[in-house]
Protein backbone atom coordinates (compact mmCIF):
# COMPACT_ATOMS: atom_id res chain seq x y z
CA UNK A 1 0.00 0.00 0.00
CA UNK A 2 1.35 3.98 -0.41
CA UNK A 3 1.68 5.59 2.96
CA UNK A 4 2.33 9.53 3.01
CA UNK A 5 3.91 10.90 5.72
CA UNK A 6 3.62 14.78 6.50
CA UNK A 7 5.89 15.97 9.14
CA UNK A 8 6.30 19.27 10.29
CA UNK A 9 9.38 19.78 12.54
CA UNK A 10 12.31 22.11 12.10
CA UNK A 11 15.41 19.90 13.51
CA UNK A 12 15.78 15.93 11.72
CA UNK A 13 17.71 15.21 14.59
CA UNK A 14 14.33 15.53 16.93
CA UNK A 15 12.22 12.99 18.41
CA UNK A 16 9.40 13.42 16.04
CA UNK A 17 12.10 13.34 13.16
CA UNK A 18 13.29 9.75 14.69
CA UNK A 19 9.13 8.66 14.91
CA UNK A 20 9.69 10.23 10.97
CA UNK A 21 12.23 7.72 10.04
CA UNK A 22 11.24 4.62 11.96
CA UNK A 23 7.97 4.73 9.97
CA UNK A 24 9.78 4.69 6.80
CA UNK A 25 12.28 2.32 7.85
CA UNK A 26 9.39 -0.19 9.20
CA UNK A 27 6.72 0.76 6.50
CA UNK A 28 9.03 -0.61 3.75
CA UNK A 29 10.04 -3.40 5.48
CA UNK A 30 6.29 -4.56 5.32
CA UNK A 31 6.77 -3.93 1.45
CA UNK A 32 4.69 -0.43 1.79
CA UNK A 33 5.56 2.48 -0.92
CA UNK A 34 6.17 5.75 1.67
CA UNK A 35 6.56 9.16 0.49
CA UNK A 36 7.66 12.29 2.80
CA UNK A 37 6.40 15.34 2.60
CA UNK A 38 9.23 16.96 4.93
CA UNK A 39 7.45 20.38 5.11
CA UNK A 40 10.26 22.21 6.63
CA UNK A 41 12.83 20.79 4.22
CA UNK A 42 10.92 21.80 1.29
CA UNK A 43 10.49 25.15 2.61
CA UNK A 44 7.02 25.31 2.57
CA UNK A 45 5.12 28.58 2.56
CA UNK A 46 2.69 27.95 5.52
CA UNK A 47 0.86 31.46 4.56
CA UNK A 48 -2.19 30.81 2.38
CA UNK A 49 -2.39 34.11 0.21
CA UNK A 50 -3.49 35.01 -3.42
CA UNK A 51 0.10 33.63 -4.49
CA UNK A 52 -1.60 30.26 -4.50
CA UNK A 53 -3.53 31.06 -8.04
CA UNK A 54 -1.40 31.73 -10.67
CA UNK A 55 -3.97 33.01 -12.52
CA UNK A 56 -5.71 35.26 -10.16
CA UNK A 57 -6.16 39.16 -10.59
CA UNK A 58 -2.87 41.16 -8.47
CA UNK A 59 -5.40 44.05 -8.06
CA UNK A 60 -8.54 41.95 -7.65
CA UNK A 61 -10.18 41.17 -4.06
CA UNK A 62 -9.32 37.72 -3.00
CA UNK A 63 -12.01 35.40 -1.73
CA UNK A 64 -10.16 32.51 -0.84
CA UNK A 65 -12.28 30.24 -1.72
CA UNK A 66 -13.90 31.45 -4.73
CA UNK A 67 -10.24 32.09 -6.25
CA UNK A 68 -9.40 28.46 -5.00
CA UNK A 69 -12.59 26.63 -6.50
CA UNK A 70 -11.78 28.60 -9.74
CA UNK A 71 -7.63 27.26 -9.76
CA UNK A 72 -8.48 23.63 -8.91
CA UNK A 73 -11.33 24.03 -11.35
CA UNK A 74 -8.64 25.55 -14.50
CA UNK A 75 -5.68 23.65 -13.29
CA UNK A 76 -4.20 27.06 -12.15
CA UNK A 77 -3.19 26.07 -8.55
CA UNK A 78 1.05 26.75 -7.44
CA UNK A 79 2.53 23.55 -8.34
CA UNK A 80 3.41 22.74 -5.28
CA UNK A 81 -0.11 22.53 -4.02
CA UNK A 82 -1.20 20.58 -6.83
CA UNK A 83 1.68 18.24 -6.41
CA UNK A 84 0.67 17.10 -2.64
CA UNK A 85 -2.95 17.02 -3.66
CA UNK A 86 -1.67 14.09 -6.16
CA UNK A 87 0.21 13.12 -3.35
CA UNK A 88 -2.77 12.63 -1.39
CA UNK A 89 -4.65 11.04 -3.96
CA UNK A 90 -1.64 8.15 -4.60
CA UNK A 91 -1.86 7.53 -0.76
CA UNK A 92 -4.04 4.42 0.73
CA UNK A 93 -3.05 6.04 4.61
CA UNK A 94 -1.32 9.16 5.36
CA UNK A 95 0.37 10.01 8.66
CA UNK A 96 1.00 13.14 10.18
CA UNK A 97 4.11 13.70 12.58
CA UNK A 98 4.42 16.19 14.65
CA UNK A 99 4.63 17.88 18.04
CA UNK A 100 1.41 19.44 19.73
CA UNK A 101 2.63 23.19 19.87
CA UNK A 102 -0.15 25.64 21.52
CA UNK A 103 -2.88 22.30 21.87
CA UNK A 104 -3.10 21.94 17.61
CA UNK A 105 -0.56 21.24 14.91
CA UNK A 106 2.28 23.39 13.93
CA UNK A 107 1.66 26.17 11.62
CA UNK A 108 3.62 24.99 8.65
CA UNK A 109 1.07 22.10 9.01
CA UNK A 110 -1.92 24.08 9.16
CA UNK A 111 -0.66 26.21 6.53
CA UNK A 112 -0.27 22.94 4.53
CA UNK A 113 -3.62 22.10 4.92
CA UNK A 114 -5.05 25.31 4.00
CA UNK A 115 -3.12 25.74 0.84
CA UNK A 116 -3.68 21.90 -0.16
CA UNK A 117 -7.03 21.40 1.09
CA UNK A 118 -8.72 23.11 -2.05
CA UNK A 119 -12.40 23.58 -2.79
CA UNK A 120 -13.32 21.05 -5.16
CA UNK A 121 -10.66 19.12 -3.70
CA UNK A 122 -11.12 18.30 0.17
CA UNK A 123 -14.18 20.93 0.23
CA UNK A 124 -16.85 22.32 -1.56
CA UNK A 125 -17.25 18.71 -3.29
CA UNK A 126 -20.82 17.53 -4.24
CA UNK A 127 -24.24 18.91 -3.88
CA UNK A 128 -24.79 21.30 -1.15
CA UNK A 129 -28.53 21.87 -0.65
CA UNK A 130 -31.97 20.54 0.63
CA UNK A 131 -31.11 18.20 2.85
CA UNK A 132 -27.57 17.18 1.44
CA UNK A 133 -24.76 19.53 2.71
CA UNK A 134 -21.83 18.28 0.64
CA UNK A 135 -20.03 14.99 0.58
CA UNK A 136 -18.02 15.54 3.67
CA UNK A 137 -17.95 14.13 6.94
CA UNK A 138 -17.27 10.43 5.72
CA UNK A 139 -17.68 10.92 2.19
CA UNK A 140 -15.61 12.96 -0.09
CA UNK A 141 -12.36 13.14 -2.47
CA UNK A 142 -10.34 10.92 -0.05
CA UNK A 143 -12.76 8.29 0.98
CA UNK A 144 -11.01 5.05 1.27
CA UNK A 145 -8.33 5.91 2.53
CA UNK A 146 -6.90 6.32 6.36
CA UNK A 147 -5.14 8.90 8.53
CA UNK A 148 -3.40 8.30 11.95
CA UNK A 149 -1.68 11.73 14.07
CA UNK A 150 1.35 11.09 15.55
CA UNK A 151 2.21 13.73 18.06
CA UNK A 152 4.74 14.38 20.80
CA UNK A 153 3.90 16.47 23.79
CA UNK A 154 5.97 17.63 26.64
CA UNK A 155 3.76 18.09 29.08
CA UNK A 156 2.90 14.94 30.98
CA UNK A 157 -0.03 12.29 30.40
CA UNK A 158 -2.36 13.03 33.05
CA UNK A 159 -2.86 16.86 32.33
CA UNK A 160 -3.90 15.35 29.06
CA UNK A 161 -6.33 13.18 30.46
CA UNK A 162 -10.20 12.96 30.27
CA UNK A 163 -9.97 15.31 33.36
CA UNK A 164 -6.84 16.53 32.81
CA UNK A 165 -6.48 20.55 33.10
CA UNK A 166 -5.08 20.41 29.17
CA UNK A 167 -8.24 19.00 28.27
CA UNK A 168 -8.74 15.76 26.95
CA UNK A 169 -6.34 15.06 24.17
CA UNK A 170 -9.56 13.52 22.12
CA UNK A 171 -11.08 17.18 22.21
CA UNK A 172 -7.82 18.63 21.50
CA UNK A 173 -7.36 16.52 18.49
CA UNK A 174 -11.28 16.76 17.53
CA UNK A 175 -10.71 19.76 15.26
CA UNK A 176 -7.70 17.79 13.49
CA UNK A 177 -9.17 14.38 13.12
CA UNK A 178 -13.11 15.60 12.67
CA UNK A 179 -12.67 18.70 11.03
CA UNK A 180 -9.44 18.04 8.77
CA UNK A 181 -9.38 14.42 8.18
CA UNK A 182 -12.67 12.95 8.30
CA UNK A 183 -14.35 15.82 6.83
CA UNK A 184 -12.80 14.73 3.15
CA UNK A 185 -13.50 11.67 3.78
CA UNK A 186 -10.64 9.96 5.12
CA UNK A 187 -10.87 7.41 8.12
CA UNK A 188 -9.20 8.33 11.58
CA UNK A 189 -7.45 6.08 13.56
CA UNK A 190 -7.03 6.81 17.40
CA UNK A 191 -3.80 9.21 17.31
CA UNK A 192 -0.19 7.81 18.32
CA UNK A 193 0.66 9.79 21.75
CA UNK A 194 3.83 10.57 23.15
CA UNK A 195 4.33 12.59 26.49
CA UNK A 196 6.82 14.50 28.54
CA UNK A 197 9.08 13.81 25.52
CA UNK A 198 11.89 16.06 26.79
CA UNK A 199 12.82 13.78 29.48
CA UNK A 200 13.03 10.82 27.11
CA UNK A 201 15.24 7.74 28.72
CA UNK A 202 16.73 4.93 26.31
CA UNK A 203 14.59 2.55 27.51
CA UNK A 204 11.21 4.66 26.83
CA UNK A 205 12.26 5.41 23.44
CA UNK A 206 12.53 1.96 22.93
CA UNK A 207 9.01 1.19 24.29
CA UNK A 208 7.55 3.82 22.53
CA UNK A 209 9.32 2.37 19.01
CA UNK A 210 7.71 -0.82 19.88
CA UNK A 211 4.52 0.46 20.94
CA UNK A 212 4.50 2.79 17.57
CA UNK A 213 5.52 -0.20 15.06
CA UNK A 214 2.75 -1.68 16.47
CA UNK A 215 0.56 0.78 15.38
CA UNK A 216 2.03 0.77 12.05
CA UNK A 217 1.49 -2.61 11.62
CA UNK A 218 -2.83 -2.05 12.42
CA UNK A 219 -2.70 0.82 9.81
CA UNK A 220 -4.83 -0.82 7.37
CA UNK A 221 -6.45 -2.96 10.26
CA UNK A 222 -7.27 -0.72 13.22
CA UNK A 223 -10.49 -0.13 13.92
CA UNK A 224 -11.39 4.06 13.37
CA UNK A 225 -12.64 6.86 15.50
CA UNK A 226 -16.43 5.93 15.06
CA UNK A 227 -17.33 9.03 14.01
CA UNK A 228 -21.07 9.84 12.67
CA UNK A 229 -21.01 10.33 8.39
CA UNK A 230 -22.95 13.29 7.68
CA UNK A 231 -24.94 11.81 5.39
CA UNK A 232 -25.35 8.28 7.44
CA UNK A 233 -28.99 9.30 8.88
CA UNK A 234 -28.10 10.21 12.49
CA UNK A 235 -28.12 14.21 11.79
CA UNK A 236 -31.02 16.13 10.32
CA UNK A 237 -31.68 17.95 7.39
CA UNK A 238 -30.00 21.09 9.49
CA UNK A 239 -26.92 18.82 10.42
CA UNK A 240 -27.60 18.94 13.71
CA UNK A 241 -28.06 15.26 15.67
CA UNK A 242 -31.27 14.08 15.77
CA UNK A 243 -32.83 13.80 19.27
CA UNK A 244 -31.94 10.35 20.84
CA UNK A 245 -28.82 10.05 19.64
CA UNK A 246 -25.49 10.50 21.78
CA UNK A 247 -27.93 10.41 25.22
CA UNK A 248 -25.59 10.47 28.13
CA UNK A 249 -22.54 11.93 26.55
CA UNK A 250 -21.59 15.89 25.81
CA UNK A 251 -18.99 18.20 23.61
CA UNK A 252 -17.31 16.05 21.18
CA UNK A 253 -18.14 13.01 21.98
CA UNK A 254 -21.62 12.95 20.73
CA UNK A 255 -20.20 12.48 16.95
CA UNK A 256 -19.14 9.34 18.08
CA UNK A 257 -21.35 6.34 17.04
CA UNK A 258 -22.39 4.35 20.49
CA UNK A 259 -23.67 1.12 21.05
CA UNK A 260 -27.72 0.57 20.41
CA UNK A 261 -27.49 3.43 17.83
CA UNK A 262 -29.32 2.74 14.24
CA UNK A 263 -27.10 1.42 11.41
CA UNK A 264 -26.41 4.31 9.18
CA UNK A 265 -27.20 4.61 5.60
CA UNK A 266 -24.66 3.73 2.93
CA UNK A 267 -22.35 5.82 1.88
CA UNK A 268 -22.78 7.33 -1.45
CA UNK B 1 -7.74 51.37 28.49
CA UNK B 2 -5.40 50.01 25.48
CA UNK B 3 -6.18 47.18 23.06
CA UNK B 4 -4.65 45.37 20.52
CA UNK B 5 -6.38 43.75 17.74
CA UNK B 6 -3.90 40.63 15.83
CA UNK B 7 -5.75 40.76 12.79
CA UNK B 8 -5.26 37.90 10.09
CA UNK B 9 -6.40 38.19 6.76
CA UNK B 10 -5.13 38.37 3.31
CA UNK B 11 -7.75 40.92 1.87
CA UNK B 12 -8.48 44.75 3.31
CA UNK B 13 -11.76 44.41 1.61
CA UNK B 14 -12.73 41.49 3.45
CA UNK B 15 -15.08 41.26 5.75
CA UNK B 16 -13.05 40.60 8.54
CA UNK B 17 -11.04 43.87 7.09
CA UNK B 18 -14.51 45.78 7.69
CA UNK B 19 -13.91 43.93 11.42
CA UNK B 20 -11.03 45.46 11.87
CA UNK B 21 -11.62 49.23 10.64
CA UNK B 22 -15.12 49.04 12.64
CA UNK B 23 -13.09 48.03 15.82
CA UNK B 24 -10.27 50.45 15.72
CA UNK B 25 -12.87 53.32 15.04
CA UNK B 26 -15.60 52.26 17.54
CA UNK B 27 -12.88 51.95 20.04
CA UNK B 28 -10.91 54.99 19.23
CA UNK B 29 -14.19 56.96 19.57
CA UNK B 30 -14.54 55.35 23.07
CA UNK B 31 -11.01 57.03 24.16
CA UNK B 32 -9.43 53.69 24.08
CA UNK B 33 -5.46 53.69 22.28
CA UNK B 34 -5.85 50.96 19.37
CA UNK B 35 -2.77 49.17 18.08
CA UNK B 36 -3.24 46.77 15.30
CA UNK B 37 -0.78 43.83 14.32
CA UNK B 38 -1.67 43.18 10.93
CA UNK B 39 -0.20 39.83 10.41
CA UNK B 40 -0.09 39.45 6.41
CA UNK B 41 0.33 43.15 5.64
CA UNK B 42 3.85 42.66 8.17
CA UNK B 43 4.66 39.89 6.07
CA UNK B 44 4.65 37.63 9.11
CA UNK B 45 6.61 34.76 9.25
CA UNK B 46 4.63 32.11 10.21
CA UNK B 47 7.26 29.28 10.58
CA UNK B 48 8.76 28.68 14.08
CA UNK B 49 12.75 27.97 13.80
CA UNK B 50 15.80 28.36 14.91
CA UNK B 51 16.12 31.61 12.73
CA UNK B 52 13.52 33.11 15.74
CA UNK B 53 17.06 33.01 17.77
CA UNK B 54 19.82 35.30 16.93
CA UNK B 55 22.54 33.71 18.86
CA UNK B 56 21.53 29.98 17.95
CA UNK B 57 24.45 28.54 16.44
CA UNK B 58 23.05 27.22 13.19
CA UNK B 59 24.90 23.86 13.28
CA UNK B 60 23.78 22.73 16.56
CA UNK B 61 20.57 20.92 17.55
CA UNK B 62 17.42 22.96 17.78
CA UNK B 63 15.25 22.31 20.40
CA UNK B 64 12.79 25.46 20.45
CA UNK B 65 11.41 25.59 23.92
CA UNK B 66 15.12 25.38 25.13
CA UNK B 67 16.28 27.98 22.37
CA UNK B 68 13.31 30.06 23.24
CA UNK B 69 13.89 30.14 26.89
CA UNK B 70 17.76 31.21 26.48
CA UNK B 71 16.90 33.53 23.43
CA UNK B 72 13.86 35.21 25.71
CA UNK B 73 16.35 35.69 29.22
CA UNK B 74 19.12 36.31 27.25
CA UNK B 75 16.88 39.12 24.87
CA UNK B 76 18.27 37.46 22.14
CA UNK B 77 15.13 36.93 20.42
CA UNK B 78 14.47 37.83 16.74
CA UNK B 79 13.26 41.75 17.09
CA UNK B 80 9.57 41.24 15.70
CA UNK B 81 9.37 38.68 18.07
CA UNK B 82 9.86 41.12 20.92
CA UNK B 83 7.96 43.95 20.04
CA UNK B 84 5.03 41.74 19.42
CA UNK B 85 5.49 40.51 23.06
CA UNK B 86 5.84 44.28 23.96
CA UNK B 87 2.80 44.88 22.66
CA UNK B 88 0.84 42.15 24.72
CA UNK B 89 2.33 43.23 27.61
CA UNK B 90 1.07 47.28 26.60
CA UNK B 91 -2.49 45.95 26.19
CA UNK B 92 -5.29 45.75 28.81
CA UNK B 93 -7.01 43.75 25.99
CA UNK B 94 -6.45 41.59 22.51
CA UNK B 95 -8.59 41.00 20.06
CA UNK B 96 -7.55 37.71 17.21
CA UNK B 97 -9.65 38.93 14.66
CA UNK B 98 -9.73 36.00 12.08
CA UNK B 99 -11.83 33.41 9.66
CA UNK B 100 -12.22 30.36 10.81
CA UNK B 101 -10.44 27.45 8.46
CA UNK B 102 -10.21 24.07 9.05
CA UNK B 103 -11.80 24.68 12.14
CA UNK B 104 -9.22 26.79 13.71
CA UNK B 105 -7.07 29.45 12.94
CA UNK B 106 -5.07 30.90 9.81
CA UNK B 107 -1.94 29.38 9.66
CA UNK B 108 0.24 32.88 9.74
CA UNK B 109 -1.93 33.80 13.19
CA UNK B 110 -0.95 30.51 14.88
CA UNK B 111 2.69 31.38 13.99
CA UNK B 112 1.89 34.32 15.64
CA UNK B 113 1.25 32.09 19.00
CA UNK B 114 3.98 30.11 18.29
CA UNK B 115 6.94 32.33 17.68
CA UNK B 116 5.56 35.32 20.27
CA UNK B 117 4.38 32.92 23.14
CA UNK B 118 7.78 32.55 24.41
CA UNK B 119 9.40 30.31 26.93
CA UNK B 120 9.67 32.32 30.11
CA UNK B 121 6.93 34.72 28.59
CA UNK B 122 3.78 32.76 28.22
CA UNK B 123 4.90 29.37 29.35
CA UNK B 124 7.75 27.59 31.19
CA UNK B 125 6.75 30.88 34.13
CA UNK B 126 6.70 29.91 37.68
CA UNK B 127 7.41 26.75 39.53
CA UNK B 128 6.97 23.86 37.96
CA UNK B 129 7.45 21.39 41.19
CA UNK B 130 5.09 19.10 43.85
CA UNK B 131 1.51 20.56 43.56
CA UNK B 132 2.75 23.68 41.21
CA UNK B 133 2.90 23.34 37.70
CA UNK B 134 4.04 26.58 36.80
CA UNK B 135 1.90 29.92 36.49
CA UNK B 136 -0.61 28.91 33.88
CA UNK B 137 -4.05 28.76 33.17
CA UNK B 138 -5.20 31.70 35.04
CA UNK B 139 -2.01 33.24 36.34
CA UNK B 140 1.09 33.85 34.36
CA UNK B 141 2.77 37.01 32.45
CA UNK B 142 -0.15 38.20 31.12
CA UNK B 143 -2.65 38.16 33.83
CA UNK B 144 -5.02 41.07 34.14
CA UNK B 145 -5.96 41.81 31.10
CA UNK B 146 -8.68 40.24 28.85
CA UNK B 147 -9.41 38.67 25.01
CA UNK B 148 -11.98 38.14 22.71
CA UNK B 149 -11.85 35.63 19.64
CA UNK B 150 -13.71 37.07 16.74
CA UNK B 151 -14.15 34.68 14.16
CA UNK B 152 -16.20 34.48 10.44
CA UNK B 153 -17.39 31.57 9.44
CA UNK B 154 -18.85 30.44 6.10
CA UNK B 155 -20.96 27.78 7.51
CA UNK B 156 -23.74 28.08 8.83
CA UNK B 157 -25.05 28.05 12.84
CA UNK B 158 -26.73 24.97 13.26
CA UNK B 159 -23.34 23.46 12.03
CA UNK B 160 -21.84 24.53 14.73
CA UNK B 161 -24.47 24.93 17.68
CA UNK B 162 -23.78 22.20 20.47
CA UNK B 163 -25.37 19.35 18.71
CA UNK B 164 -24.07 20.55 15.13
CA UNK B 165 -22.18 18.27 12.78
CA UNK B 166 -19.33 20.56 12.56
CA UNK B 167 -18.73 20.26 16.71
CA UNK B 168 -19.99 23.10 19.16
CA UNK B 169 -18.00 26.40 18.64
CA UNK B 170 -17.07 26.42 22.31
CA UNK B 171 -15.54 22.94 21.75
CA UNK B 172 -13.14 23.79 18.28
CA UNK B 173 -12.10 26.94 19.95
CA UNK B 174 -11.08 25.42 23.59
CA UNK B 175 -7.60 24.86 22.05
CA UNK B 176 -7.51 28.43 21.50
CA UNK B 177 -9.60 29.85 24.71
CA UNK B 178 -8.20 27.86 27.43
CA UNK B 179 -4.92 26.96 25.86
CA UNK B 180 -3.63 29.98 24.10
CA UNK B 181 -5.12 32.60 25.60
CA UNK B 182 -5.72 31.78 29.54
CA UNK B 183 -2.88 29.43 29.92
CA UNK B 184 -0.44 32.98 30.47
CA UNK B 185 -2.73 34.15 32.13
CA UNK B 186 -5.79 35.96 30.02
CA UNK B 187 -9.03 36.35 31.02
CA UNK B 188 -11.50 34.94 27.93
CA UNK B 189 -14.81 36.69 26.90
CA UNK B 190 -17.23 34.67 24.71
CA UNK B 191 -16.50 34.85 21.02
CA UNK B 192 -18.03 36.85 18.92
CA UNK B 193 -18.75 34.91 15.90
CA UNK B 194 -20.29 35.53 12.53
CA UNK B 195 -21.82 32.81 10.25
CA UNK B 196 -22.48 31.89 6.45
CA UNK B 197 -20.64 35.31 5.90
CA UNK B 198 -20.08 34.86 2.21
CA UNK B 199 -23.95 35.78 2.01
CA UNK B 200 -24.08 39.14 3.94
CA UNK B 201 -27.06 40.67 3.14
CA UNK B 202 -26.42 45.01 3.67
CA UNK B 203 -29.33 44.38 6.77
CA UNK B 204 -27.16 41.75 7.79
CA UNK B 205 -24.22 43.62 8.14
CA UNK B 206 -26.10 46.18 10.08
CA UNK B 207 -27.01 43.99 12.53
CA UNK B 208 -23.74 42.41 13.06
CA UNK B 209 -22.10 45.73 13.48
CA UNK B 210 -24.14 46.92 16.09
CA UNK B 211 -24.07 43.58 17.64
CA UNK B 212 -19.82 43.57 17.55
CA UNK B 213 -20.15 47.53 18.65
CA UNK B 214 -22.05 46.20 22.02
CA UNK B 215 -19.05 43.55 22.41
CA UNK B 216 -16.70 46.41 22.04
CA UNK B 217 -18.50 48.26 25.10
CA UNK B 218 -18.31 45.14 26.76
CA UNK B 219 -14.62 44.39 26.50
CA UNK B 220 -14.04 45.24 30.13
CA UNK B 221 -16.90 44.68 31.53
CA UNK B 222 -18.48 41.42 30.29
CA UNK B 223 -18.28 38.44 32.44
CA UNK B 224 -15.47 35.96 31.07
CA UNK B 225 -15.67 32.70 30.47
CA UNK B 226 -15.64 30.67 33.70
CA UNK B 227 -12.87 28.29 33.21
CA UNK B 228 -11.09 27.05 36.67
CA UNK B 229 -7.89 28.63 37.33
CA UNK B 230 -5.14 25.51 37.72
CA UNK B 231 -3.71 26.66 41.17
CA UNK B 232 -7.47 27.50 41.93
CA UNK B 233 -7.94 24.45 44.07
CA UNK B 234 -9.86 22.46 41.73
CA UNK B 235 -7.42 20.12 40.42
CA UNK B 236 -5.28 18.20 42.40
CA UNK B 237 -1.49 17.79 42.54
CA UNK B 238 -1.69 15.87 38.76
CA UNK B 239 -3.70 18.69 37.52
CA UNK B 240 -6.30 16.34 37.10
CA UNK B 241 -9.90 17.58 38.38
CA UNK B 242 -10.85 16.46 41.29
CA UNK B 243 -13.29 14.40 41.93
CA UNK B 244 -17.08 15.75 42.18
CA UNK B 245 -16.47 18.94 40.18
CA UNK B 246 -17.43 19.00 36.47
CA UNK B 247 -20.69 16.61 37.55
CA UNK B 248 -22.94 16.32 34.68
CA UNK B 249 -20.58 17.52 32.29
CA UNK B 250 -18.42 15.81 29.95
CA UNK B 251 -15.45 17.40 27.49
CA UNK B 252 -14.40 20.96 27.46
CA UNK B 253 -17.14 21.68 29.81
CA UNK B 254 -15.85 19.99 32.86
CA UNK B 255 -13.17 23.26 33.12
CA UNK B 256 -16.01 25.42 33.48
CA UNK B 257 -16.65 26.49 37.05
CA UNK B 258 -20.09 25.48 37.78
CA UNK B 259 -22.84 26.63 40.44
CA UNK B 260 -22.28 24.72 43.57
CA UNK B 261 -18.53 24.49 43.33
CA UNK B 262 -16.26 25.45 45.98
CA UNK B 263 -14.47 29.28 45.83
CA UNK B 264 -11.20 28.87 44.12
CA UNK B 265 -8.03 30.36 46.06
CA UNK B 266 -7.20 33.33 45.95
CA UNK B 267 -4.56 34.19 42.51
CA UNK B 268 -1.09 34.02 43.50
Amino acid sequence: MNVLIVYAHPEPRSLNGSLRDLAVRHLTARGHDVRVSDLYAMGWNAVADRGDFLDHDPGARLVYTHASKAAFAGDSQRPEIAAEQQRLRWADAVILQFPMWWFSMPAILKGWVERVFAYGFAYGVGVHEGERWGDRYGEGTLAGRRAMVSVTMGGREPHYGDRGVNGALDDLLFPIHHGILYYPGIEVLPPFAMYQVDRLTPAQWQAAATAFEARLDGLFTDEPIAFRRQNGGHYDARQVLKPGLGAGASGTRIHLIAPGDPDQLPAK
